[in-house]
């Protein structure tokens, strides 16, 4: 399977898969890492990461710790009503965060993210294209915006989700970190559904 | 003037006076830090530390390096149609924020205060009391509600605020990062508004 000869074994493979995959990401941005230069770093074969990993984004997931799916959840938001979609976005996302399983790892990777530019512009890439990206596409109001302005939104749209995460989980701004999730998605959901809709 | 018989001489006081506010913020937190304590401290009258800074938020202003009075902004920003509040909020920060003078320090703060625990408790503190909360009080909407739906819109402010800065100049998300500050205000302007109106 391994292009070089290797036998990868299971968690050894996984592992180097990991490494190069971080040192892929920290030296070409997430946008231009490729799954083909990973496995060509960790000297297997390509099939062998999506077999361990999925797609570029999961394994993005993966080598920032976090606990969770970023394909499934853009999965689980853009299926169905799309005048709800606003809504879904917020509750997916405050749902994971709330998780005491995944909030630690999530606040720690927020704070450090932010304090290194490397890692700035990996999340903003990972954010822009895989997360946002993919919701808008699945919008056909927000689609059909002109390249500029879908752009515009999408940065509106990470605004406002990046500050809830800041605001709830960093800050823990009383009001706003102890409010059910049914509070902040009725004020939140609209907000995010108005910089998806045309007008 | 000095209680002790110091006699306080220009640079020398102002310094010493920010070092005593530094470690009083730190120690005490910014809500509970006073310019008596401060005073105290640094072992001036109070009122000096009136005449060199003003209050406690322009103090805590300079303890953090950062050009600006956050007075002054809230002055200008509650003065007006109490209907275009929204937008006043959103082109006073984001002018303060686009200015060269004062982006690097602001960015510098925004990233060193979120990794470290102490800092995030005196900004939470400052922003919440001192600037969306002298906001709210100024909005005779907002000031009606009840407290707890009161303190809910003001987090829901900050979340709105600080997910803007971080994401026009801290990840630099493109199209956000580089719209006009109108274009910023006409689409978060209304969102600050209908955090602020009653309904």
């Amino acid at each position: 399977m391994s292009p070089r000869g290797r036998r990868p074994g299971g968690e050894d493979t996984r592992a180097l898969i990991l490494a190069a995959a971080r040192a892929e990401f920290a030296a070409r941005g997430y946008a231009r890492a490729s799954i083909r230069g990973i496995a060509r770093t960790a000297e297997v074969d390509p099939r062998l990461v999506h077999h361990y990993f999925g797609g570029k984004s999961q394994l993005f997931a993966a080598v920032m710790d976090v606990p969770v799916d970023p394909s499934t959840i853009v999965g689980e938001v853009v299926g169905g009503d799309v005048d709800e979609i606003g809504e879904r976005i917020v509750r997916a996302f405050l749902t994971i965060w709330d998780s005491p399983a995944n909030q630690p790892a999530l606040v720690g990777l927020i704070r450090s993210g932010l304090g290194d530019e490397e890692m700035v512009g990996q999340f903003r890439e990972f954010l822009v294209k895989d997360m946002v990206g993919k919701i808008i596409q699945a919008h056909p109001g927000a689609r059909a915006l002109p390249p500029r302005e879908r752009q515009f939104r999408a940065g509106l749209i990470v605004a406002q989700m990046i500050g809830l995460a800041l605001a709830r989980y960093v800050l823990r701004v009383p009001g706003l970190a102890d409010a059910p999730i049914d509070a902040v998605v009725a004020r939140i959901g609209p907000i995010i559904q108005a910089h998806l809709d045309r007008a």
